[in-house]
């Protein structure tokens, strides 16, 4: 990682193609790194100056008589190759290359991004960009970038496939006195991509909480790998643009970028314990609030108010987003009582009344503070003739120093008058927001990322599946590639599935009477017979089903009487024989599923099964990858309505979880073991009180092995 | 109405409890109406003030040589009623009562609060509040409020049921420049409630949207019946707090509002075509579209942008919103093309690149307003070292002005540099947000307000149930009474069915094979035979069940043989007889249910049907007094999953959806019919290629009528 920390943490910093002209970006860049009193040493290069803003300035990076160890770019686009090429004469261990017109802009600029990055891997050199806006680190301190202005110090980190968006958001932090501990504008993600920054800033000890913004992962496989231990570690909270499939579009017109699928980012984003922010508003609410608030014990909160309707607001939100409010003791209300006018609330919710000045919610809140129910408190203020806002601002941040293991955020509901107060909790690590919701939500993204952790620590039984016939299942895929199939056939679908131990029902075709009798007594009664015609799909319609048959003189008999009957009705349809089937108990129907993601490898679907998987879509997925353990399966399976199901629902019979959890196991194995395998459908899986039967597979397989 | 018009529109406005005291609300109200150059007379009324603010001061009501419009009573709790009482004789025909100490605080209040209301009857005055904050009209203009401060002008009224909201909301404005044509505090909505303001501010010609903020409604079945005209008229927009069940509890604590569920709210807004917003800032969010914005002419939108990252993020946005992308014309694109920097993206969304200035966003704007196929434009803008917030926005101004039928959106990402230029951009009526989100939501709240507007003037077909039995319904109700059954039996649940014309399947016990033969054939073949004993639950498991069943005789000897296999695997249990029921198709099973809600009356529910139906919630609610045309009933079908399987899903025959529509009219009539009936589950119910048959009916009943 040496080459990271020489973008975080270089000594000496080149700026290629720095400028006198304050037009240029190469200006900018220049006077960004001396205004954010970067502590080393600075060295513009550009062949027509001998010095820029009082700095000697060197004509090549080959002329530097010393080793640098980052070297910036902002030489027009035909020059960065050789410009790249003496930075790595000159011992750079990282590049930053702000200039544009590479793989953005076409196939020659693809060439020309691939030709940098060979440049870069030749002389062992790192490189964030190209086309990106640059980096910060207020902590080195460190403004590699051509941003207007810079942070002030903090600890979140935000990574950023969108230089505007950098942009954007260095502009907010200055309104909402947000600190930040670096900004990273990925750019084209040649070389370094979000993997490598996330895991970056995992190791910084100044970052408390990473934010993204992605249009993409570049290497979903490794993404999986890296941020599933990352996740863990330090909350991360993704905005994952292009989720509709315009947007995709738009994605990639404007970055090349290739978009995955909306749901495959979530389903990743899930098992990496990745927080989503449905907008963008909420990268903030969230990130405020790990950056300064201690994680909470418990999903409990209590709720001062100075009125009524807004904690109406205020509790609704905490349950919409699953978090309880705190039943206080005895001596809490009693206290409350004591302390309060008589016309307030002294339950959770508190209300300290509209003419509450400061010291009512400092009575207030050292009371509820003190609750052992209570971890998590917002305070809620309105501005009345009598409100003190700045002096309640400043109590709040007094009481919550006593108070370290305890959240508290705090909603200022209104605009002018409360701007003051605001900003002193704002300033002093209390996250305020404008309205009660978006507080419950931050609360409810602590509580999550503590319960992920919480989980993620819990011993868990990894998958054992056993013996497995690979060979089996490689010869069927075989002789189908040489059939130039790119779907199995229904008995090779049945061989794959028992190969890898996953329980079958087959299916046999009967031609005659007697071997309709044969095969029941192989496998067992009852049976049931299907005609077996690819012209007649309504089969009970023409009297071409029969089940519950008990022995083999009674299959034989049916089997005739079935056939003649059939071709009586219809006589010009082809009649191939009777499927011979071995009755299957009533039992819950599920799916289990597989497709296969280009950016993240296969995706395991679990849900409740038959033909209406499409529409009642109760699903759930996982990356078989990820998918190693029986904690991590019944979690899926837990998702959804089919396990309310199987648990016993109305007086049905229950289902058998454990050999379903070994099925679903199987499924995700046989993904793994099989790349050319690109969708599975095992539906409907029946699931008994023991044991679980596959009524019908499919099977899609890639052409090129 | 003269009431209401006394409210916003008096000549002669009493305060009385008027104080010098500027710590009293009877000051703040004084010199509110004052400050805000009411054009009429104001009179303080004070026993123990000559004149108060130079104005001349009585004593009291009784003593005001002239007939007074408007009272403002501010006097304590205790003096309340004789004060109402004397300007009732003063000649008052409006009344705000700002004093609290009313319903709120317990029975004492509540009687006083009946006292008062009494007295409002007596005189014919209209009363708005007790426990308000008052009203403001800035088109009067009146500030007949203890809020501080007085709106802007505008076009947007808000109606509050909590005072703190007013004071917030009221406190936002001024940032926001915001303009507002009514300002009105309910307070315990005593006499007048959110109905009649709605109902007033729909006739108000300076109200272009009206937003609530309601923790219950007072009349349900009234508000449904003057909200769905009112929702036709203008948008209405509401946030409902209260929605949890602990939210409830602090509702009720607070205000005394008894709160109906969740989704009797969700449905009764619906049907009258308000838009609910789901968190606080969504008022504000399409308050401010329709205040200035035309009502979009289409659901396409065009984005203009200078940066990649935002331009996906909205892009998303419309996606998601259920809006279209815009695709331009041939020559859009050509003009675009001719005069953006070539590097530019000229296709939808319109990248203008990020060192776009004003002038570029101005030929892109001119151009894209001009394209036929665009109605709604979003205008992106992240501040880069070269961005023009401030000239951009005055030339979006200028565009827009041209462009009188189409709305514009503007998105500044930015804070403190940006400031400046959304100052001019609100304060012009160009609805500005920080992220595109919101924006998009904006726009698809006008078309939907557009879109039920149009719904409602189309051609509706009344239901007409024809000739029903309610004489029948009538009998068997006061039988149950009488027998003081809440439940009502099966067989009385199918006569009830059938009197209203809803095909039931009936159940028909049979004592004996004889008897069983002669049911059969009454109701004719094939018939099931099931065994009747309330010990049995699965019946199938003792061979207690018998299909297909297709002439006399059969039945008969099936009986027989069914009774006495049952006899002797379970000698102990109790044999009724064996059911007899006339076979059913296979058919879609469907739910129509009825809840009756407190307080808007009996609540439909339609969904697919079957044991799990709680848990698949594949379920639309209408109120049943709304319920009045097959257009209706189509809409709250095709709400539904249930809806995809009736037109025929995957190969499945379709559904009988005209008898289906016919018989959750039935249903709504008889709910409506019989009070008394507070429950009904018609579940399953079958429906065919032709008809639909009840197989289970339950309905409970209310012992008192």
């Amino acid at each position: 990682m040496h080459g990271l920390n020489a973008l975080f943490n270089p000594e000496k910093v080149a700026v290629i193609g720095a400028s006198r002209s304050p037009k240029k970006i190469g200006n900018a860049i220049l006077h960004n790194l001396i205004r954010s009193r970067f502590p080393g040493k600075i060295i513009p290069v550009n062949p027509r100056e001998e010095e820029i803003a009082g700095i000697k300035c060197y004509p090549s990076m080959t002329e530097v008589p010393f080793p640098v160890d980052l070297g910036i770019i902002v030489v027009p686009e035909k020059a960065v190759l050789s410009v790249a090429e003496d930075c790595g004469k000159a011992g750079c261990k990282a590049l930053i290359v702000i200039t544009a017109g590479f793989k953005e802009t076409g196939s020659e600029g693809l060439r020309r991004e691939r030709d940098l990055v060979s440049i870069c891997r030749k002389y062992n050199m790192r490189m964030l960009g190209p086309n990106c806006v640059g980096l910060m680190d207020t902590h080195t301190p460190l403004n590699a970038s051509f941003a207007r202005g810079f942070p002030k110090e903090g600890n979140i980190s935000f990574i950023s496939q969108s230089g505007a968006m950098v942009l954007s958001i260095l502009d907010w932090s200055f309104d909402l006195d947000l600190g930040f501990s670096r900004f990273i504008s990925l750019g084209n993600k040649a070389d370094l991509n979000e993997i490598d920054f996330i895991q970056s800033c995992i190791e910084d000890p100044y970052t408390r909480a990473i934010i993204c913004y992605l249009e993409d992962v570049t290497d979903g496989k490794r993404f999986l790998e890296i941020c599933s231990e990352a996740g863990r570690k330090k909350p991360i909270i993704v905005f994952k643009a292009g989720t509709s499939s315009a947007g995709a579009r738009a994605a990639s017109s404007h970055t090349g970028a290739l978009a995955g699928s909306n749901r495959a980012y979530d389903t990743a984003f899930r098992q990496c314990g990745i927080m989503r922010a449905a907008e963008m508003n909420e990268l903030f609410e969230l990130a405020v609030a790990f950056a300064h608030q201690p994680l909470p014990q418990s999903e409990r909160v209590a709720i001062i108010t100075n009125a009524g309707g807004p904690a109406i607001i205020a509790t609704d939100a905490v349950e919409r987003y699953g978090l309880t409010i705190s039943r206080f003791e005895k001596e809490t209300i009693e206290k409350l009582r004591q302390n309060l006018p008589p016309e307030s609330n002294f339950y959770n919710p508190v209300d300290v009344l509209g003419d509450a000045p400061e010291e009512r919610y400092r009575l207030a809140l050292e009371t509820v503070f003190s609750d052992p129910n209570v971890d998590n408190v917002l305070v809620l203020l309105c501005p009345t003739a009598v409100t003190e806002p700045e002096e309640t601002a400043r109590t709040l941040l007094k009481i919550k120093e006593k108070y370290a293991e305890k959240t508290l955020f705090a909603v200022y509901m209104g605009g002018r008058t409360l701007e003051a107060g605001k900003k002193i909790l704002t300033g002093s690590g209390i996250p305020t927001f404008s309205y009660p919701e978006p507080a419950a939500r931050a609360v409810r993204g602590m509580v999550h990322f503590v319960r992920h952790v919480e989980s993620s620590r819990r011993q868990e039984t990894p998958v054992d599946p056993g013996p497995l016939d690979r060979g089996a299942v490689e010869e069927i895929l075989e002789q189908a590639a040489a059939d130039r199939r790119l779907v199995l056939l229904g008995h090779e679908c049945s061989a794959v599935a028992q190969a890898y131990g996953i329980p079958v029902s087959p299916i046999i075709l009967a031609e005659s009477a007697e071997e309709a009798g044969e095969i029941s007594e192989q496998i067992g009664f009852p049976v049931v017979l299907k005609i077996s015609s690819p012209r007649i799909s309504h089969k009970s319609d023409v009297g071409g089903v029969a089940v519950g048959l008990q022995n083999r003189s009674q299959v034989e008999r049916t089997f005739q009487s079935m056939v003649d009957r059939v071709r009586r009705l219809l006589p010009e349809v082809p009649i191939y024989g009777v499927e011979v089937q071995k009755m299957v108990d009533s039992g819950t129907e599920v799916i289990i599923g597989m497709s296969r993601d280009v950016q993240f490898g296969p995706l395991i679907v679990f849900g409740l099964g038959g033909i209406y998987v499409n529409l009642l879509e109760d699903v759930s997925f996982r990356f078989a990858s990820r998918l190693n353990t029986r904690e991590a399966i019944e979690e899926m399976i837990s998702e959804t309505k089919a396990h309310t199901i199987l648990r016993g629902y109305r007086g049905k019979k229950k289902g058998d979880i454990p050999a379903l959890i070994d099925a679903v196991a199987r499924v995700a194995r046989l993904a793994l073991d099989f790349e050319e395998i690109t969708e599975m459908d095992l539906n409907p899986v029946r699931v008994f009180p023991r044991g679980l039967s596959a009524l019908d597979i499919k099977i899609t397989i890639n052409r090129e092995k």
